[in-house]
């Protein structure tokens, strides 16, 4: 049966939801093709198959799932005898906690420097559905949040620190290899970098060489994503 | 040959270093005996054969290793037969993001809770160093800290989110029995629990009762230490 991954797009195709990336990559990694399906923001109507109102969705024959660490969960289950994502309970659980940490820790300070970018980069009938629901969950304008970025890049730059450290002594998160781990932080940094040309990442911090080896993996798959960054 | 941990000491005995906990429980995992010498904050006569300055330093026959992550990579590498704190690369490369997360984000933010019952709880001839270092690292008086510290306890258990989320659905951080990620944040929660009654984890957090079951962990060990704390 084929799979379909339903993922978020604004204009011109850019694809840059994190959490769709981290499911991308999964795939990728379980060497499992798939078929991919662009959901606006305001379009709930097109997942509303999955019970729930929010991307990235699977489906895979019959089955619908939802969520990046369900749907990770999902595939090395229904696909042992692919590249397990997690080779161990114990690689799952701590996945968990990083999951958890870039979900709490990095996301949070990123979509202050971009989410006017986001704004700019998605279907003009997105736009007031997301002008409205960020601006309230944010207690300011996209324009104020945007005009601050400067400000707010020291935190989200130390917000990379844990995972600075780590690539400054090995070539990926998960070692020598990539490994969901990887994926996590990857859809942060593929995010950014398709919806807007703003540098984050410093240029001699080790997670942009990480990066570039992370856009290079499965055939240049996030490297060939239509981007508005380098 | 005999294993020796050498850690940190205040008053009354009290072992509250949270980096020195780490060993303790990386020892207690690998079922390796070891005997402890403490070692005062400003004593670093004591460890001059590390060839540095700060504690935990194992010393394992002729071998000396400082820093609670060698010594656990060490322990694994000297002791194959033994219980393994990593069993995959990956696992070792997951847990030191692990690391690298507890110690920039978790550690500093409790650190500004409880600085000042590290003050009242050192040996007297450490107050001197100990009072120029700290309040030369924050800026300010370690009084205005601790006066200011209801303040900063939503930040404190804000930075435990992530373990929080993790432990809602699993009994440790590392899966269903206790590894290295958990000892790296028990050490966090030990270290704040024996300088001092403060209570910065919630009654109701899952983080508590996790807490609860790293206690009683490897007959107790962290329940017998003398704490403030309950």
């Amino acid at each position: 049966m084929a799979i379909t991954l339903y993922e978020l797009v604004g204009r011109n195709d850019l694809r840059f939801s994190p959490y769709c990336w981290r499911t991308r990559f999964a795939l990728a990694h379980k060497e499992l093709d798939f078929d991919t399906v662009p959901v606006r923001f305001a379009d709930k109507r097109a997942i509303a198959f999955s019970g729930q109102e929010r991307v990235p969705v699977l489906r895979d024959g019959d089955r619908a799932v939802a969520d990046s660490w369900a749907i990770a969960c999902y595939l090395d289950e229904a696909y042992p005898d692919r590249p397990p994502l997690f080779a161990s309970r114990t690689e799952r659980a701590m996945a968990r906690l990083i999951n958890e940490w870039a979900d709490r820790e990095v996301n949070p300070k990123l979509i202050l420097l971009v989410v006017r970018d986001v704004y700019d980069n998605i279907d003009e009938r997105d736009r007031a559905y997301f002008l409205e629901t960020r601006e309230k969950r944010f207690g300011t304008t996209l324009d104020a949040l945007h005009a601050a970025r400067e400000d707010r890049l020291p935190a989200a730059r130390a917000a990379l620190a844990p995972a600075r450290a780590v690539l400054a002594d090995q070539p990926f998160l998960a070692g020598d290899e990539a490994g969901y781990a990887d994926y996590i932080l990857m859809g942060a940094c593929q995010w950014i970098r398709i919806v807007s040309p703003y540098a984050i990442i410093a240029p001699d911090d080790p997670v942009l060489e990480w990066r570039g080896r992370m856009l290079a993996l499965f055939g240049g798959m996030a490297a060939d994503a239509a981007a508005l960054g380098p």
